[in-house]
């Protein structure tokens, strides 16, 4: 048997950039790729809720993977995201990832229809399993009831792990809340949890979890690295400190026009400040209030 | 200038048959709509809700389309859905909707992302507006807010309508709240504001409202359609009534599930109990007890 590796520490949900006319500036998406590639993240979660992924079509998302592939960053450190509300886009939105030898993919449960069952979210991942049919499929569930409605509950979990071993192999746990991400890393030893918020690092990578795919790891990746090396030294409860009150200084603004005002402000690079409808940049005044609050604290992007 | 046409009174968001494979059964869809013609729908809003849009990929949908106006379905009549989470989907979707002439289109919001600006959604309609750029675009905005979160309100509407009057035209109010769609009555004449529960349906027509787009007009056209010949009558509110009834035998049950499972039973076509991941069939329990209330109520298919 062959063994499985993907990303496993700190992944960034790469935010997407766009040009003037709202396609994605590939050119941008793979120098911020490759950058944080070099400040430390372990993988790439790129077409995630950070990266604006709902508001790309499939093929934008296709093109943008094979992009960043075509500008060299490797496959078996990307995550993408391919779960959308409709199941044949699913489906070729995972197959196509598994061809291009990704080192996964997160998947978000269709998100329209509230109310759903969970013997319909199973059957659904069931599908796109057997329509995928291919064995180096490795499926991470992405849990942000928040916004999808549909949350991947302890026993559901349970049931697609004792159907589907070898490829249900982690979750990304954006409810916020430590106690679902314990709930999880008590119920399944071995499996693949991630935290979305990295307030919750330390504790996750303690309890035998894989570590933090956040938002703020577009701007914070040195500092979330830094954690990772150091969990089992002396030192990590006060790095995670530092790491915590980076995000908490984010975590009032819309986390997807904050990392894009950072950037921009940071970087000294006005093009990084374009989202898609219906998300908006930050107003000038919230982006200066930002950034200063972030000075405050001695932040910078080395 | 050209006189502006397009459905009014009844329509029905037809449901979509699936093969065993859940691929779109063409033949059974253009039969149904057919059908639903001759039982009386002035319109078809296919691709809505109730139709499972959004478990269809745009080439689904588009070809869906396509193959109803081969099976001689009145391109007039049809107001498909055609609003995505990813604003490239949605153009995609309006222009094919308005290159085949379709008599307007129904507008979801981008339903993905959560406690967006009202501005944030205005800006996307305004980019969609602009990216179909034709004059015969007819835009029926879809509000839905128990599913997709992002609510069309009065402000925001009149916004609308006011940025673009030869285009925004109407709205289908789904909140299921009265009150609700009296607010878009009162604050504008003339708009073509639909029920999206058809107990509301002679106060809509009363209050200037264009009519009722719902779900169990699938089964229930006829009877829709009795009423709206009759709403100027003495017998009017006896009709809606009888209406009223059999959407409150239908209502306890899920939409999708239920209109499927009534044209199964009545139809004596079990192919119709199929729906797409996340939704499933109702049980043969609840489909019996359904079909017995309908019974009982001296429902038929006529």
């Amino acid at each position: 048997m062959k063994k499985i590796s993907y990303p496993r520490g700190v992944l960034a949900p790469a935010v997407t950039p766009f040009h003037s006319d709202l396609s994605i500036d590939m050119e941008r998406f793979g120098a911020h790729c490759h950058w944080l590639l070099q400040q430390g993240v372990k993988g790439l979660a790129i077409f995630g809720t950070t990266s604006e992924a709902t508001s790309l079509s499939c093929e934008e998302r296709m093109h943008g993977l094979d992009g960043l592939l075509a500008r060299g960053v490797p496959a078996a450190c990307l995550l993408p995201g391919t779960g959308c509300s409709a199941l044949t886009d699913t489906v070729t939105l995972t197959r196509h990832a598994v061809q291009r030898n990704c080192g996964g993919v997160l998947l978000l449960p269709p998100f329209y229809y509230k109310g759903v069952s969970e013997n319909g979210v199973f059957s659904g991942i069931a599908e796109l399993i057997e329509r995928v049919a291919d064995t180096n499929l490795r499926l991470f569930l992405y849990h942000i009831p928040a916004l999808t409605g549909v949350p991947f509950t302890v026993p559901l979990v349970e049931r697609l792990i004792k159907a589907y071993p070898s490829i249900i192999l982690g979750l990304k746990d954006s409810s916020g809340d430590w106690n679902n991400t314990k709930s999880y890393l008590d119920a399944f030893p071995g499996f693949a949890v991630y935290s979305g918020n990295e307030s919750y690092m330390l504790e996750t990578l303690r309890l035998g979890g894989a570590g933090s795919i956040s938002a703020t790891a577009n701007v914070n990746a040195a500092g979330m690295r830094r954690l990772l090396d150091a969990w089992q030294t002396p030192e990590a409860d006060q790095i995670q400190q530092e790491v915590t009150l980076v995000r908490k200084t984010i975590q009032p603004y819309s986390l997807m026009a904050a990392t894009k005002a950072i950037l921009a402000h940071y970087k000294n690079d006005p093009e990084w400040n374009r989202l898609r409808p219906p998300l908006e940049p930050l107003t000038v005044e919230a982006s200066r209030a930002l950034c200063a609050a972030l000075d405050n604290i001695g932040f910078s992007l080395k």
